[in-house]
């Protein structure tokens, strides 16, 4: 449980694209990484913020107002009810930090909902 | 408040080491980054686990019964109440997150305790 996680190794496992998986657990946080490609889906987490850090290629986080472009090395928090849209023209390799139980598709919920799982 | 952060631009305003600085906040958490070189002082959280995520060169988490080397792009979580020692040969850039309060020195206190200030 208590060993350290390579980001890169748990990246390079994974397949299909926004379909996070669980690498390391703290407090009652989960930390995930994600390959991202294309467009996800519209929707807001009411009750937590949600945290972005890209790793690797560019991602996009689409608010209602604005966008936000991120590279390597950079990071965006979206604010509990605010509307976002994450968008990846190439892929992205991002890493994702939530309370444990939260759905990546927030409240818009449908198809695309992953299950909590630890690689 | 609500804006993008470069963590390698974050990083390149730090001056001490082991001088941690709050770059954002999600929920009750703060991420900071820090500037690491030497050894720092035997400490434990005892009411959180303690995330540590190297961004650039090598950081050994030294626990009592061994020791978690880590390159960029790996993390560890040292579990609450565990005593650890953060040792850099040469220069390492680190990502931290703890909640809010965590102090850096945790249980040892000591002239190493560092404010939470956000840059």
């Amino acid at each position: 449980m208590h060993e350290k996680v390579n980001l890169a190794a748990k990246l390079a496992s994974l397949g299909d694209h926004f379909s996070p998986k669980i690498v390391a657990q703290f407090n009652e946080n989960k930390i995930e990484v994600v390959k991202a490609r294309g467009e996800f889906v519209w929707h807001a987490h009411p009750d937590t913020d949600d945290v972005f850090l890209v790793l690797a290629g560019r991602l996009t986080i689409q608010l209602r107002d604005r966008a936000i472009d991120l590279g390597p090395g950079e990071l965006f928090v979206v604010p509990r009810g605010v509307e976002h849209c994450p968008r990846a023209d190439g892929e992205a390799h991002v890493l994702l930090i939530e309370p444990l139980g939260t759905p990546n598709t927030g409240d818009a919920g449908g198809e695309r909902t992953a299950q909590e799982t630890r690689i």
